[in-house]
C-alpha cells in the first residue's frame, strides 16, 4: 500500500501571542514539527503542544530554528556550523524533555525557515545539523527537502531521513523549489495542488515549472495550519489521499517501507 | 569513610562575554552545575562545558534559572508554578542533549539564584520543580538547600535528592541561611569557613549565628569559581577534606551511602 | 465644558505575531500608549504605530514595561528602582525617536502591567520612574492610576500628571482597584460600566464595591482594543460621552483646564 | 592646525557581564560610540556610560547594532533596510534619552559590527540607516568607513558625516579594508601602526597592502579599549599625535574645519 506522511508546524504561539489553528489542523496530520523556543514558542507552549500531539496520536518532532524571535527564524544569519550544531542539539533536547514527560518517543527533527533553506544548499551546515541530531539520538529521523544537501548529509552521517515535498510550491527541473520571488512559485489553485500531491505520492512524478515532467520522491507532504483556509486545504488533501488509497501515516511508518 | 560532594556553577559565559575560571576550579570539584541559557550560557558554551566536565571526570548537572539574562536570574519573578515546571523541563532537556552527545549520564539538577531561593520557601513552586524533573528522568538527583522546601518536595515526589551546605554563609538556628542583608551573613575568614565545613561534613554540626550549635546534613558543599581567590579557596577546602579523611565524590556516590 | 481623554494601549504586535485591532480602536480614542519593545512590540511596529497615531490625530505616549516578552510584562519582577528608572528612560527615548521622525511631539508616559501596578504602591519605584521621565523631558505627562503613589511621586518630582480611571473595574472605598481575584472586580455589564464612566467624568463620583459613593478624579479613561467586542464598547463610550456633552480630547488638553 | 578624533566603542558590558576597560581608555579618546542594548549593553550600563562620557568631556554617540546579543552583532543578518532603519532609530532614541538626562548633546552615530560592514557595501541599507538618523535629528553626524557606501549615502541624505580610518588594519588599493581572512590584514607592529596613523592624518596617505601609496581621508581613528595592551596602544597614539602637532578633538570639531 502507498503510504505518506502529512507534516505541519505546530506550537508557534509565544506567551500572550497566539498563532496557528493547532487544534484544528492536528486532526488531519500524522507528524507535528514543534517549535522549540528560538524562532517561536516557549516552554509552556511546548508542554501543551506535545501533550496535544500525544492526545491525537500524532508523532512529535523538533522544529529548531535560528535565535531570531522577531524575525520568526526566517532571516538568513551567518552562523558558524559548529554553533548551529549546538543550537540544534539544545532545541532537540528541550523538546525531548517534554516528550519524555509525556511518555512518548520523539520521532523526527525538521529545521525551520532560514535554517532549513540555508542547510538545504550548504554542505557544511547540513553536515553539522545531521551530526548534531545523530549524536543526541541516532534513532531520530531528519525531515528535509527532497533532493537537498540535508538528505545527502543525513546519509553520510548514518542518520535516518525522510523526503519532504510541498503541495503548494512549483519545482524547477532540477527538483529544487522555485524561488518565491519568481512568478508561478506558489500553486494557488487547490485542485491543481492536490493533483500534484497525488502524482508525487503515487507516481513519484511532478510537472516542473518549465512543463517538463520530473521525478520526485515524497515521504512526507508539508501542510500549514495558519488559517481557516489552510486547514480546509489540509482536510481536502487528507480526504483525497484516502480516496486514492494512500495511507496517511507518521514518518517512521512511511520510511520503514 | 565519610564522603562529600563539592559542587560549583560552571558554564556561565555567554557569547562574547567570559565569566568564571571554569578550567581552574573544575580540577577540585566533583559535580558541576551547568547553566542552561536562561540566566546565563548559550548552546556553544553548554557544549564546551559538558565536554570539559567529561574530560575532568566531573559529574554534570543542569542549573536552570529564570528567563532573565540581564539580571543573571537573581531577581525574583512572579511566575506560575506550572510555567516554572515547563521552564525547568526545557532547560533540563537542553543540557541532557549535550550529555547524550558526549556519552555521559546527567547526574543532577540544581535550580539557580532566585528560582533556588524562592522554591526553597514555596511549597507549590518546589513541588512543580521536583515533578518537572521527575517526569523527564526519575533517576536525576535534586540538589537543594539542606532543610528547605525543595528537599521536602523531592521526597514527596519520589525524586532523589542531596542536601547542600554553604562554606561561606552563616546559618540561623532553624538551619536557614542568614539573609545577606544581615551583618555576619557571609563568613569572610577562610580558616573559619573551612573549619565549619569540616564540622558540618564530619560531625553534622555547625554553630548558628546566635552561637548555638545546630544539626545540619551535608551531602554537598557549594563552592565558587568566579575569581582567583575563590578558586584558591576551593583548592584549600579540597586539600583539607582529604587531610581529614573525607572523600570528595560526585553526588550520586555520596547519597548512595 | 467637561473634558476627558480616552487612552488605549496600541502597538503590541511583535514580529510575526499580530495583537490588537489598532486600526479600529484608534478611531475612537484621543491618546495612544505605545509599547516600546520590552513587554511587547518591536522597532518596526513602533514606527508604524506612531505613523498611524499621527494619521488619526491621536496623541502618542510611551508605554514602557518590564523586560519580559514571554510574560507580556505582567509578572512582578524585583528590579532595583535605579534600574527601572534606566529602563523607562531607554524606552521613552526609543519611542521619542519615532515621534521625532514623524514630526510629532510625544505627549505622555504610562507604565505597563506589573510596572504600573508595582509603582502604584511603591514610593521608591514611583519616584524613580517619575524622575527618569522628568530628566528626559520635563514636558512629558505621567498617566497613572487616580490616587496612586505614581501621582504623588509625579507631584513631588514636578512632573505633569493625569489621573486615569477604568470603565470596567470596581473600586474599593479608598479609591484603589478591587483585586482581580475578588468577585465583582470586573464590571461586565456594558450599560453599568458606561454609566459609571459618565458619573466619574461629570460628577467625580463612583459607587465603591461596598455600595458607598466615593470621590474619584478622572482625566483619562483606559479602554481596550484587543477584540471586536472591546472596540464596540469603546465606540459606545465615545458616543455616550458626546451625548452627555463631554469632549473627548488628548491628555494635554484635558489637564490644562 | 591638523585635527583628528579618536573614537572607541564603550559601554559594551551587559548585566553581570563586564567587558572593556572603559574607565581607562576614556582618558585618551575624544568620542565614545556607546552600545545601545541590541548587540551589547543594557539600560543601566548605558546610563553609567553616558554619565562617564560627560564626566571626562568625551562626546557621546550611539553605536546601534543588529539584535544578536549572543553573536555580539557580528553576524550578518538578512534584514530588510526598512527594518534596519527602524532598529537604528530605536537605538539612537534610547541613547539620546540618557544624553538628555545628563544634559549633554548626542554627537554622532556609528553602526556596529555586521551592520557597519554590510551597510558599507550595500547602497540601500546605507541609505536606510542615514535616512533613519536624519529623521530623528538632522544635526547628528554619521561616523563611517572612509570611502564606503555609508558616506556616499550620508551625503545624498544631507546627513553630516565623518570619515573613519583604522590604525591596525591594512588597506586594499581601492581604499577598502583587507579582509581579516587574508594574511597581513591586521597590522601587529605598534610602531608601524602609529606611523601609518600619522601619515593618514597629516598627509592623507597610506601604503596599501600591495605596496602602492594611496590617498585616504581621516576625520577619526578607531581605537579599542578591550584589554590592557589595547589601552596602552591608545595612550601611545594619543601621545604621538600631540608630539606631531595634531590636536585630538571630538568629531564635530574636526569636521567643522
Amino acid at each position: 500500500m502507498v503510504k505518506v506522511d502529512l507534516n505541519c508546524d505546530l506550537g508557534e504561539s509565544f506567551g500572550n501571542y497566539k498563532c496557528g489553528l493547532d487544534e484544528e489542523v492536528i486532526k488531519y496530520i500524522s507528524s507535528a514539527n514543534i517549535a522549540c523556543g528560538f524562532h517561536a514558542s516557549d516552554p509552556l507552549v511546548m508542554a501543551k503542544t506535545v501533550a496535544m500531539a500525544k492526545e491525537y496520536g500524532v508523532s512529535a518532532g523538533a522544529h529548531p530554528g535560528y535565535p531570531d524571535l522577531v524575525g520568526f527564524g526566517r532571516r538568513n544569519m551567518n552562523i558558524a556550523p559548529k554553533e548551529v550544531k549546538a543550537m540544534v542539539q539544545y532545541q532537540v533536547g528541550a523538546l525531548m524533555a517534554f516528550c519524555k514527560a509525556n511518555g512518548i518517543k520523539m520521532q523526527h527533527v525538521k529545521p525551520h525557515g532560514a535554517m532549513y533553506n540555508m542547510a538545504g544548499k550548504d554542505e557544511a551546515l547540513a553536515a553539522a545539523i545531521c551530526e548534531g541530531i545523530y549524536e543526541v539520538d541516532p534513532e531520530l529521523i531528519l525531515l528535509g527537502l527532497s533532493g537537498s544537501q540535508m538528505l545527502i548529509a543525513a546519509k553520510k552521517t548514518g542518520l535516518k531521513s525522510a523526503k519532504e515535498v510541498f503541495a503548494d510550491r512549483a519545482y524547477e527541473e532540477d527538483g529544487s523549489l522555485v524561488a518565491r520571488t519568481k512568478e508561478g512559485a506558489v500553486i494557488t489553485d487547490e485542485e491543481t495542488a492536490i493533483n500534484r500531491v497525488i502524482s508525487m505520492v503515487k507516481h513519484g512524478k511532478v510537472t516542473a515549472i518549465t512543463g517538463k515532467e520530473i521525478a520526485v520522491e515524497a515521504d512526507s507532504i508539508c501542510v500549514h495550519g495558519d488559517g481557516v483556509k489552510a486547514v480546509e486545504f489540509v482536510k481536502k488533501i487528507s480526504e483525497r489521499l484516502k480516496e486514492e488509497g494512500v495511507a496517511v501515516l507518521p514518518i517512521n511508518e512511511v520510511i520503514s517501507r
